[in-house]
């Protein structure tokens, strides 16, 4: 525990696993105080990779096969373990002494979310979601009070239980006089809106488009799978922009949709990037110019969303790029030359490493529980009203 | 909420589904002080049955159906829904408002549980468990605070997260002058052994062996489905006792292993029940004789492992019998003539409905974790160290 002014920081870990099932992101935080003065800080952060058979299972019964309860329980079960194991190996690597840890906020690996109602696969599907990962086995492993499960507390008072970041950033970011935008260019590219001044209920936030799964997609594809994502914009930078496909691209019904409102693989997925290959094939396009159109698009799109439905309501002086597109020289310059008298900046800049971000959110977020405050931001789930989130599992006594 | 002496008892609304998946018992208590000096009652008690498909859709889960991420995470939700529901129509039945209910202990629905590694249908299966009933729902629709699954925690400290009731039995009925079993005639039948003046790891608990199981069963069959047990030792009365078939039962090699151990249809389910109606057909016997016999056998084995593991280890002046065969003459005569010196009586008598027992427990059980307290007995689930139960999940802001 660290000592700073008149109050005490906590030191709480945060733990994230994402869709794709890679592995534990691990994030060491400081935080103190309290909204309006809440306070955090990212002390270390790491990644520790699921065993292959592991994240074949999790892949497996979260795309849909056949399961059982016996399977889904053992995951659980065995998920706890890991992630359990994952605080105590970065604790080691970090020479952080695990009786230092005040808590751990554990977001668990999801196996199935549905937000709101809908047909899945023909079948009728209420809302729900199942994040999995055995917070009591993290507690009793680590010896430190475990909060895991966030989003169904939102779901029962009708939010869609995410995004659930956005509340994050706006403890992080809010500024009595300075309006900002909180960007993460992940796979898809999503904004958080705090306008100067702004209460929770003024936050908005939205997936503005594709982030970088377009990119990275065509990068496998051109490369025959060696290259993941192209670094340092790298290869785009050795082609050029056709505006006839730019055109094109920016004409796709999703951005004339007002806010709020969601994206992701549905709609810019593998059979929207293989229309994309085709074009360039029809048209005698070079690879590079390709991937460098897809770039130029994906900043076009943050910048297009800004104009129609950013600008017009709130004044925004700082734009807080997170995520791989914070990376990206190209989007980084098109953006800075696009918003005119806004500053563009990264989380990182800002103190906030852009890989340990969303671990560290969940550190934030179950701090807030921990104190028995709501965090989740009703504008961006859509729920009705606010949320304690979160469940608290009690580490053994000693 | 209710003042009484110096403390003030809180109202702790107890939800319990079992196996069986009937429905919902709700036990409405109030709890006063802590340990040494808890005090708790029972209010109000019920029961709610599930609609039948969710119940067929529970047993077919639990029965190691094929299943998928998306039916576990409905269901879950489902029961949540439910068991909210529950607690809400039971507070209007008994004219107690939402507002008194301080807090809620929700045990959910089993869909697995293995308490220690093994194989189950061929396969290997390490330990694990699984409560479904989303109490972050509970906790929303009913605006109280509520704590579920309380198994997972015991487990991750090595026990075999069950038994869980034992310890409420201790906090209930302990002593400083005065022995006590608190037994329960169940399907199977389990007793709590409760020295005088007993600190947590002097008590003890075991399964005798059958309870009302065989009796049921038998009579399903003799009535070809119309009756489901013997309502108050009626049809066994009507019959006597085949000596030489009951000295065969008493045989079973179950009742020469020590404690701790527990039993289950594994040993004393249908398979067995046939062989006992195959021996009547046999031997001629009356279907009236072999419910008597059954009956008496149910009896002896409590009265069997008293002589040998209990009376040796404690002294015990008081049997106080929950369950359904608190209400069967038969076994509680023969309890009382075979226990010389010992006070047999029931738990209603002592204030504790035997319906509402295990629902009870649970509140009880939610009332020490919400005081931070640890609930398992390690005596009891074979847990390594001492485990604070459960998931805390705050009702939304009012």
């Amino acid at each position: 525990m660290m000592l700073k002014g008149p109050n005490k920081s906590i030191r709480v870990v945060g733990l994230m696993s994402g869709t794709s099932a890679d592995g534990i992101d691990v994030a060491v935080a400081q935080i103190l105080g309290a909204p309006p003065n809440l306070r955090a800080r990212i002390e270390h952060a790491t990644s520790i990779h699921f065993p292959r058979e592991i994240r074949e299972t999790i892949l497996r019964v979260a795309n849909g096969a056949a399961s059982s309860s016996a399977e889904i329980s053992e995951l659980n079960f065995t998920l706890g373990e890991l992630f359990g194991d994952a605080v105590i190996k970065a604790c080691r690597k970090f020479r952080v002494p695990l009786a230092s840890v005040a808590l751990i906020g554990s977001h668990g690996q999801t196996i199935f979310h549905q937000g709101s109602p809908s047909r899945v696969r023909g079948t009728r599907h209420a809302a729900s979601t199942l994040q999995i990962g055995e917070p009591a086995i993290i507690a009793a492993r680590t010896g430190v009070t475990t909060i895991g499960d966030f989003r169904p507390a939102d779901m029962a008072v009708g939010g869609q239980g995410a995004p659930l970041v956005p509340f994050v950033d706006y403890l992080l970011y809010r500024n009595a006089k300075i309006g900002r935008v909180a960007l993460n260019v992940g796979g898809i590219g999503n904004v958080t809106v705090i306008p100067p001044g702004a209460k929770p209920e003024g936050v908005f936030a939205f997936d503005t488009g594709p982030g970088n799964m377009i990119i990275d997609a065509l990068m496998r594809h051109y490369s025959a799978g060696k290259l993941r994502f192209d670094f340092n914009a790298d290869f785009a930078s050795t082609g050029q922009v056709w505006p006839e496909l730019l055109d094109l691209l920016l004409k796709d019904h999703y951005f004339r949709i007002r806010p709020p409102k969601s994206c992701g693989r549905e709609q810019f997925g593998e059979a929207y990037t293989q229309r994309l290959i085709e074009w360039g094939v029809k048209h005698r396009a070079r690879p590079a110019d390709i991937v460098r159109t897809a770039t130029s698009f994906t900043a076009l799109t943050i910048v297009d969303a800004w104009h129609r439905y950013i600008a017009p309501r709130a004044k925004i002086r700082q734009l807080i790029v997170a995520g791989g597109g914070a990376h990206n020289p190209l989007i980084m310059a098109q953006l800075a030359a696009a918003l005119d008298g806004v500053e563009v900046t990264t989380s990182a800049a800002l103190g906030v490493p852009e890989d340990g971000k969303e671990a560290f959110a969940f550190a934030i977020l179950a701090y807030e529980t921990f104190h028995r405050r709501a965090a989740n931001l009703p504008s961006a789930t859509g729920a009705k009203q606010r949320a304690i989130l979160g469940k608290v599992c009690y580490a053994p006594p000693r």
